[in-house]
């Protein structure tokens, strides 16, 4: 195992990093910026190294930096978390050429996958089902308005460069095409600097499916199963779960085993997610790999018993895969809910602040991860995950209940300070949530106008319905632009 | 379900309480002394009831306080936790008086297994092996003498009254026996108003290992494995693992079945305790039965996934357990370190005072059970348990790894206070304990004088010399008398 890795990251994950090197023996360089200097994991740390000021651009973005704090402390490997540079295939480049370990996959493989449309097509390829749609890049709007007429409306435009929720403009008419694939693809090339552009049927009443592999650079891999994540706002998660919940056991189980089909076809290395949309007729449908550790892998160790981190680490340093698919075992179920400073009656906006008060909640089956403490300053230059919440059962009611008395419990106050606890336990609370018949539109269905929201309560199970009345217009749904929030 | 349940007990043992009872959807009622006004338990419970001072005996300890709380409140069952109340047969009784459900055995079993000179007998009954010794109690000195001769020294004389390493005295040699009968006789008759004893052989070089087990008043029980808690010092418990390591399957499946035989024979139900010793030829030997919840209960817990709490409050409902023998399925190690407000460098001296700062560990496969806060005020009034912090892993090694990094990130500090963190770390690094190889007298090792330790280590495994070179003599041990400490 390395002697040292560099933790190039912040908040709960640097922490998570941290505790599964010092779990292995391996002493830990976190590097942060002056905003984090006395946040907990450059505490914890046994080296921390300042590499900028709180701007991310200056500092955790800041590639030249973090490979000199490498070299300063000789640390063997860097891990990058998840957000930040996590899936900057340049920088897995920059790193490989100083003679550093980039945890995570080979910088080619994060090249391909970060671009959709190659990831769709090498997907393709390896047999895992698409979205109708285009595999190419559409480079007129009369190419797009082909594909759109071919797959039918609604459809949804998506930046080749994007992922993770951002980046995508849904489209409901032949009319609305035009405008909305100029919009995409100016936005596109603002936020990512490339402007092309695809075109998929948009699934509505779908299901966010997701399966987490684990692959070694010797031709093995694993996969651990599903998670479910369709509690979604902005197409930013707010409550995941494992195993995803109300899928036939034949559904689960081949959509695992495309995945990892799917990432060991195109040599994926280390931890993944195969994300996955599924539709009302359990048909899934490929949407993205992300290739770095997830913010909602906690479910998935909580029902599996295998620590990812340190999994990604003993892959880094090249040690084959200890696994093997049948050791992999699912018992129960888990669900994590993150905890983020924002203010769910102000349209989310980050509520940031001083934390007089900071107690999370503990006991049977419960874990906590978090970067807070009493009196700890949470920043506006980051994002607002403050904390996770997560808690396993034997059954998913039970951890439905477990879940709902963790984050009553959970005390945390400040000025000026709001919580999504309360909004998350009403998602709790929601029949069809709890009857695992919701789908990704349950948080808007929980965010619209009271006198809706009534009248949708009167249709027992919407999915079920061959014309599911009350149903909001897609188009209304707050999602429909490309926004800076990142899907991690 | 009941609707409502009172809990009769304070701290993290409260806390766990309601956290079962939050999960089933039942309301509860804490009691309280002046001294615990402001505590966690009270916080969160659903009502508070004070009963009186700080002084046990006048609040924790007052049948006819709690159970008028009980009338008031409208609760319908009591949950004593561990200590206090919980294995007093005649609160029970006083319970059932006044229509109020005891979550424990009936009365008169706990009475039959609180006398452990009947207790042994009634498990020799059901074919329990027990240490050699006397099954009745002795009248006599010269009685005591001929038992001790029979059995052989080293011996230990035993109040019948006593239980949970408390009133028993050690005896190397015919020429101490009479003045530890006498001292152990007046020491009872002081302590529990009970001054019969008895004698069994002394197992030097043993391990202690119990199993948990679940009965209903249906006749059903099942055995939840086995737990290793020869970690103690003057008796009382500092880390706890499950399963027992270093034994053999074997071994381990026997004692789980003799022990569920005899809780079965005697009628017993609810969550139960069976002590054992563990000798070097792996010979077990019945030593009690505790009718309560353990301390160390989330050991059984994180191997089982079984909510044991939860179960307690099923069966005193009266629901047939839900459970069967091979249900329990027992996966990976657990291990917990209490980490107790004392100074272990002032012969664990309780070290109580104002917690400035309190922030436990967290991440993966971590679990505290606290009721500490920042803030929080440490009572001298009760005992020094500040908080359970446990992990679990796939093998022991990593869990032994996983605690030492949890315990390396509790930051506990407050003027005046001190905890047994350092030393519990202490004990995760010596050898013997890593290898499980140590025994019951292992706390007493580390903490003889630094000439001796260093003589002892130089004999790599103790267990296995013939004639072990340097061994502390037993009356050495500082756990010779009784004492007022309370083993839960």
């Amino acid at each position: 195992m390395f002697d040292k890795v560099l933790i190039a990251n912040r908040g709960e994950i640097a922490l998570r990093v941290l505790r599964a090197c010092r779990e292995l023996g391996v002493r830990t360089v976190v590097v942060h910026s002056s905003a984090d200097a006395d946040s907990l994991p450059v505490r914890l740390a046994d080296e921390a190294v300042r590499i900028g000021p709180a701007a991310s651009r200056r500092s955790y973005l800041n590639a030249a930096a973090i490979v000199e704090a490498a070299r300063q402390t000789g640390a063997q490997a860097i891990h990058p978390g998840y957000g930040f540079l996590s899936e900057d295939a340049d920088f897995a480049e920059i790193c490989a050429g100083n003679g550093l370990v980039f945890v995570g996959p080979p910088p080619q493989v994060m090249a391909a996958l970060a671009d959709k449309s190659t990831a769709r097509a090498l997907m393709s390829r390896a047999g895992l089902p698409l979205p109708p749609g285009s595999v190419r890049t559409l480079a007129t709007v009369a190419e797009a308005q082909e594909v759109a007429a071919e797959v039918g409306y609604p459809v949804i435009v998506k930046a080749a460069a994007g992922g993770g929720g951002r980046g995508m403009t849904v489209v409901r008419s032949a009319a609305e095409l035009p405008r909305a694939y100029a919009r995409t693809r100016a936005a596109a090339q603002v936020a990512f600097g490339d402007d092309r552009v695809y075109v998929e049927r948009y699934l509505a009443d779908a299901r966010h499916v997701e399966v987490q592999v684990l692959c070694d650079g010797h031709g093995n891999g694993v996969h651990l199963g599903t998670r479910d994540c369709s509690v979604q706002r902005r197409h930013q998660k707010l409550i995941e779960e494992a195993p995803a919940p109300a899928l036939r056991q034949a559904t689960l189980d081949t959509v695992a085993e495309v995945a990892l089909r799917g990432a060991l076809s195109v040599g994926f290395t280390g931890a993944g997610t195969v994300e996955f949309l599924v539709d009302e007729a359990e048909r899934c449908h490929f949407l993205e790999i992300n290739c770095r550790i997830q913010v909602e892998h906690p479910v998935t160790e909580m029902i599996t018993g295998v620590d990812l981190v340190q999994e990604q680490l003993h892959i880094a340093f090249g040690t084959p895969l200890r696994l093997r698919q049948s050791d992999v075992r699912l018992t129960g179920v888990a669900i994590e809910c993150r905890v983020n400073v924002e203010d769910p009656d102000r349209d989310f906006a980050p509520a940031p602040g001083r934390l007089d008060r900071f107690r999370p909640p503990g006991g049977p089956f419960t874990r906590v991860d978090t970067h807070g403490h009493a009196g700890y300053l949470v920043s506006p230059h980051y994002d607002s995950l403050l904390a996770k919440v997560a808690v396993w059962a034997p059954d998913r009611d039970a951890a439905l209940d477990r879940l709902d008395r963790a984050l009553a419990e959970f005390d945390v106050a400040g000025p000026g300070v709001r919580t999504t606890i309360p909004f998350a336990r009403r998602v709790l609370r929601d029949p069809a949530f709890r009857a695992a018949r919701h789908t990704t539109d349950v948080v808007d269905r929980l965010l619209a106008p009271p006198a809706e929201d009534a009248a949708r309560a009167a249709v027992p199970d919407p999915r079920g319905a061959a014309e599911p009345a009350g149903r909001t217009p897609v188009s209304a749904a707050p999602a429909a632009g490309p926004t800076t929030w990142r899907n991690r």
